[in-house]
């Protein structure tokens, strides 16, 4: 299977503590890096778990609170100094391309590569980014200013080819493309051998949706439908629903309830409130509600 | 004696690494934190040294080379979040007013404390802050682009009271003032008790200052004769001169030279390119010319 990773660099929430960076994460598909969010300290975050700089293509923000990209000017600036000559893609907001564009012009005005920015309507779920292999979509979010989640989406790919049975009928190297793209094969004596003895199914398109900061959305999980892995904002317990309310941040069952409506294949939890001296009452609420639940800590790498 | 340390916050140069912090330090003195500059991670590295957030009056930066300010945005929102009401005081080269007026409108529209900005001309050395017990000056740098360093001076102090010699001729307290101003004694014979067998020398000022980032500066020792503890950037090694020379840095022996000119009693080395592993050889080139000549670290805490 191809490469499907998602690193955690950081999972605290708005108040800088000693055990938690605040957001970010970087999603390796197929060897190309793309950033989630890039709170202060980020790039240092990225040299400690050995990510390589130069395959990291984009950053995606999901809104403009400063524990979510205040790391992004710190980042440009290191690029520039390491030599970088791939352009640097960063979907945000369209209110975050005018400081974005003052902080570049005065603290790297002699940039040597491209830093471009992209704007991302937060309302509206739809495909901003696309390659052969997979696409990224803005998911909406609701909190204090304008805010969406992004989902990670491998394309379909074609059925593997059965070496065995290639051999067993003889077929010639120059038909595999035909019989991946689902066509049967008549050997010598006219029989048809139907595709689905040639090949083994294709490999499931794997999904990884990323969705902080939010309150609780009760219609988020028709959005999330069957994805492979979910990463959702759990800043509170159920002690502090009203904190969460007041905030518009979400709790750790109703994280749970979003994944277990959308029946995804696992939730991580994070973007943890300062108050915890100890997550695990998080996760034990979540998992009361949904079991395949799972705590991000600094350093993490899932395979999705 | 009242308080004067320097805390290392960071001592890194600007590529960062997993070693060194970008440069931050804080000065305590009698209780009051003033900090000199502010690199990305530096609120992380107050708070790892259990420094007092809300004692930090002040932020003087050297100049606007990313690795010595992108930390003073993220500080700001920080201590918005913990309820500050006291103003904080940011000092720099004019440029930087604007861009720090776009950071603080854009991410912390809703601040409950005043920043204000104080032009600092590092053209020329001139005080920039006084109160009843000291004073701040701007030191002119030689750098790429503006920039100065900054000397913290404790204003002269009155001679101390000798209790002993009170008792002995009986002195009342309403005459302490006149004697710690310089005022003899007469006793009820008529003799005449000199100040100074009345008193004890008063402290000698200290003075400490921060001369970071700098071409090696001829004639700096000139402004920095008699003081106590020299910070000086030492960024490259005798055998990096050119390197030093090309980007406007210093090497651990021309900062020697300073020091030793200068006559200062201790000298700081920091600033460390990130190409050494070990700094002991800046050190080592260093003390052959000046012997007090001592390594800054992260969390390093001396008393001036």
């Amino acid at each position: 299977m191809e490469t499907f990773k998602v690193y955690i660099l950081g999972c605290g929430s708005a108040l800088p503590t000693l055990k938690h960076n605040p957001s970010a994460q970087v999603v390796d598909i197929r060897g190309k890096l793309m950033m989630v969010d890039c709170g202060e300290g980020t790039q240092a975050q990225l040299r400690r778990m050995k990510l390589n700089f130069n395959k990291l293509t984009s950053v995606f923000i999901s809104h403009f609170h400063g524990d979510h990209c205040f790391g992004v000017i710190g980042m440009i600036s290191t690029f520039r100094l390491l030599g970088r000559t791939a352009p640097l893609h960063i979907y945000a907001h369209k209110a975050f391309g005018p400081i974005l564009k003052a902080q570049t012009g005065f603290f790297c005005s002699d940039l040597d590569y491209d830093v471009v920015f992209h704007e991302v309507d937060t309302k509206s779920q739809k495909i901003i980014y696309e390659d052969r292999s997979m696409t990224v979509e803005s998911i909406p979010l609701s909190h204090r200013i304008p805010c969406c989640g992004y989902l990670f989406k491998e394309k379909p790919t074609l059925p593997h080819i059965r070496r065995d049975m290639m051999d067993f009928y003889n077929i010639p190297i120059s038909q595999f493309n035909n019989i991946k793209n689902g066509a049967d094969w008549t050997d010598s004596e006219g029989n048809v051998i139907p595709n689905s003895k040639l090949t083994y199914p294709a490999d499931q398109p794997r999904s990884y949706a990323y969705c902080s900061d939010t309150q609780f959305i009760p219609d988020l999980f028709e959005r999330l439908k069957g994805i492979t892995l979910l990463y959702h904002e759990a800043t509170y317990s159920d002690a502090d629903k009203d904190k969460a309310e007041a905030y518009c941040h979400t709790t750790a069952s109703q994280a749970a309830r979003v994944a277990q409506e959308a029946g995804v294949g696992r939730l991580l939890l994070g973007h943890y409130s300062a108050r915890y001296e100890d997550e695990t009452i998080l996760l034990d609420e979540a998992k009361a509600i949904f079991p395949q639940t799972y705590l991000c800590r600094e350093g993490l790498c899932i395979e999705v």
